[in-house]
């Protein structure tokens, strides 16, 4: 079986791997109060052109999520997210577990829009009775989302204009903020979304680490104190130095950016070939997961040999599914996929 | 100004204030533990038939629906509620300050319905990463609902049957229950309320009482250990007397069910002279809230005179609003209204 | 049976009732935005000598206690207490339920000193690994204590001093302010504790209503959005004008005063007959609680006629009890009791 | 500098690199659902003796104990534990953070006693305001304890008996387990453990793992949804495997405790000679962790070679200090500290 199910099937990059090696026997402080914490926070830093950003490592991103929501909102503040948003569908309510509402919005591809902000955050307000109900504190958005899909430079820049106006943090989930950057049509930088969101983080998980999420936090009033919720969250590693020396390897010279570019050059041959085949596709990605609606037929053909995810029904004889390429996925597999994906012949096929 | 903008505009059945002067000087033990609180706990059990129900006063409701949901629910658990539901719009995110989650369902008139909460329990548990999601564990409706609307029993009894093979405990917010009872076309009985519920409350504060509700809690398995959570919650009044005496005045000889018909009576004058003169309802109420869809200019009209609340724009000339009758609504103030409804006239008028 | 067991067991003071009456039928608006609680709460900023304090309503003590705390700290902050007050023992985990620690002083009398929070505070800073532990976010202090002491001028100035230079807000809990203010060597009055603490509130539950605590923020900084903190957590009452009525009733002409001087007197009518008998007492309380040390026949002698709390074993055959009066102890009963107390006769006799 | 500070300053056991580095290829499926999972899983069972257990990887100790106690408790319980305790001191409130109360019992040397539990036990139950007062839920205690002390075997027979028949679920926080095993004079099994214990971790990032914890549940009532509640309290690893194959590797053939023996050897070589030269000793440790108290010179004679823990202040002249060892620690490190202390001079000698 070959898995396009998901973007963590395999451990991490292998120079990942020997730098662990290597540094093995240094003996470091903890906490991430060591050498290569610090390097890689440089690094980021640099990555992300804000000399005086705060930089923070930690394990995973639903803790991730948690605690950067927690440590800003005030109790009767929630975050406003796409309904399709991780946080408001697939972390088992940790939002909710400290205290606070998550406020969705509609969205048909996963994103949300400046306007959709302004709306909710005027309703709030324009309501007499606005202290009966949740406050918007702050915003959350997927980039790229759930679905795959990416703001673009201009989206980004209206979503954050409204944010300030309305005096609410945008925070940027970025699990896979690698493929997003890699995108081909983006021409959203990581110093342009340093420049529009007040948090984001830079997810390793996905994208070439063990495991990691490093956080930057741009805005000078969110600073205070984040450590003591990293730690009370549970995201404090022991030997943090873990963290910091995977970014370092990742940011030291462009190894991200890199293994991000493989990840998408390989999904765009896995999307051209169902494409070209007549698929269509359930969102319209530029990234390293795609959404091909396929008739059940194909499904069990091509699930003999290849893992992917269920999506969702479309029709009685049509699901929507979806294959992940990641910075370990091998050209010959995809190779491999594609052939199989040109070779498929039956009944369904519209003619 | 004539204030039917809400069901709790004046203080409390003149019974309850002589009960309270009587009273007041007796010196009793403190915390529901009086003699006034067993009395008005017996005559509630019969009310409901159940021997063996436990009884429990509390204050106000958003208090009342957080305790009894934060005493079911572990930690991982959310509550199936309406959109439109209490809990889900109006408590601040009360539910979600106690680290809970509120699992919406999609509603037109306020009720949800058995196969709605069947298809939400079945969506979790047939997803293959329901541990990534929130765990429906309880179901809580609201009756008559926040949009004046009523279960009839065969609906209750379809609920309450899908909730019992799902496992999850079936919570009644009766807020209003009073006027939920007294409605014309209402076929569910206080006993049947208790038949088919696991965990239920009658409202005190909007009919008769000063401020109060009694939770009756049905299912021996979510007994344990309530009144602690009453306490944590804020909701165990130091003269928890005061609650008593309330309820043993409402529920002594009738006069709880006497005063809702009061308010049913007088609100469906009101909804008869909208209704002569042509206008419709944003819903179909049998109970004390009646929401006619009004043209601005009336609204205009009947502003000067009278108070009622905006509940949502129609359309560019149309607006649906929310008259309240109560166990406190004079008729005299109901003849004027409707006779001011009836000489009503203008442009906007139908031909 | 005559109850000196708590300073609840009466209903309220009869001109708090007859005002209920007078208004019942008064049409106003809900949530506490009524004229009665405006006047109230002018009557309170004149009595506390603060033009633009905030000040506002809810229900109960441990539900004022929980509102403010969880309004002020963020989530990695605990609220320093000595190790008896009540937010520490007696309100069943309600902070610890928002979140938060409370980080308890050792005290022999239910009072903390300036210095235990500066070391308690430096102890924090000090230590390098602050960030694993709970960052002290506010000082809690009762007064009277719930052993019935107080504070001086001069203590809660150092306090004051002390809190502001560590930039911890000072929080007072008022339960039985009243008694305070009137204890016969209290150099404290409203307008002293307005200037010296940031929030503090005056009970109305044990002195003269039947319920209700007025919370009076002071700290502009801690005055935004409190009203949501009241909903979300229970206290904002439908029919908010009961308790402006109440505390209109207490503060428009000093009854608030003169009902808590009548309790200290009788309190010291107690102590004064204890005392001429040789008890000693288990804390120096000038104020309406009052802890002779019995033996335990004495006790049984009592208790056939009068209703008081145990406090502990103070060896094997004493026992610290709690003698409390209110605004509604009787002449007649006091002066009963101190005919009993001595008239007491026996073998526990100190010859 | 060599590091004597913690138990975390070196990387993993090579074998584990080496596995990680032979597995990296490997296409698994996420979320500790994979085969390496699968394989730690019955080795640990079988090392515990216990077949049916559940066993579940978290991350790290600040998040295990928090997830196991969030799933065991309702909102009005607590845990007791040692004062000293880490869940009471050194995890930023996480306890609390959940809405559980850390209700603490004094403790000379980090262990607590059967005695003292039932007392706390009886002490709430026979409180006539029990349900004033937060319950205690279960019973948390450290093997070795933060003060490196161990419990004997007839020790945790005492507490285990105990708390069932109090009916509240022990708990133990082996974060340093290994160490607790290959204690010289330890009569304590890992299957005794698990059999005196309702839940329990064994501790992997102190004791040869990059990082890592196998939390092993007995009790079959504390099972249920509790991966719910790892992925909502963050500690679900999207790379799952990475804790089974660091646990499949410790367990396979002994290296777990291989590695914990070459500690506590370390550690006794450093006692000795702190003990041959007449120092004394703030706990009586059998583990890695040793606390002599020490001159202050000396303190600064060491530390210029060596860091180790600052521990408390004993008197104006000594202070006690932490030196830790673990599976790294290498000899020649701990032959040239025992070198040096061996040459220790100065005025501050015992004659």
């Amino acid at each position: 079986m070959i898995r396009f199910e998901n973007d963590y099937t395999e451990g991490a990059h292998k120079r990942i791997l020997e730098r662990l090696w290597e540094t093995n026997e240094e003996q470091t402080a903890g906490y991430g109060m060591d050498e290569h914490c610090e390097k890689a926070r440089a690094y980021i830093r640099k990555a992300c052109d804000v000399e005086n950003a705060d930089v923070h490592f930690l394990v995973g991103g639903t803790q991730t999520n948690t605690t950067i929501i927690a440590s800003i909102l005030r109790p009767h503040q929630g975050a406003i997210a796409a309904m399709t948003g991780h946080i408001a569908v697939h972390e088992t309510g940790a939002i909710e577990a400290t205290g606070h509402k998550v406020l969705t919005l509609p969205s048909d591809d996963g994103k949300i829009k400046a306007e959709q902000v302004k709306e909710r955050f005027d309703a709030h307000w324009n309501d007499g009775t606005h202290e009966h109900m949740v406050q918007p504190g702050l915003v959350y958005i997927s980039h790229p989302t759930e679905n795959g899909t990416i703001y673009s430079k201009s989206e980004l820049e209206e979503l954050s204009k409204v944010c300030r106006e309305c005096g609410l943090p945008l925070i940027l989930d970025g699990a896979r903020l690698g493929y997003g950057l890699a995108a081909k049509d983006s021409d959203l930088s990581l110093a342009d979304i340093a420049r529009l969101c007040d948090v984001f983080y830079i997810g390793g998980t996905k994208v070439g680490a063990l495991f990691g999420e490093a956080v930057v936090i741009i805005n000078d009033d969110l600073k205070k104190d984040f450590r003591y919720l990293i730690k009370q969250k549970g995201g404090l590693l022991a030997k943090g130095r873990l963290l910091g020396i995977q970014f370092e390897t990742l940011f030291e010279d462009g190894l991200y950016y890199e293994i991000s570019h493989h990840a998408v050059e390989m999904a765009m041959m896995i999307r051209e070939a169902f494409a070209e085949k007549g698929f269509s596709f359930r969102y319209d990605s530029p990234t390293n997961q795609q959404f091909p609606i396929l008739p059940d037929e194909v499904l069990k053909e091509l699930g003999k040999k290849y893992s992917f995810s269920f999506w969702e029904k479309v029709d009685d004889a049509h699901t929507a599914v979806r294959f992940c390429t990641s910075w370990s996925t091998k050209k010959e597999h995809v190779d491999m996929l594609t052939a199989d994906i040109k070779a498929l012949q039956g009944d369904w096929w519209p003619e």
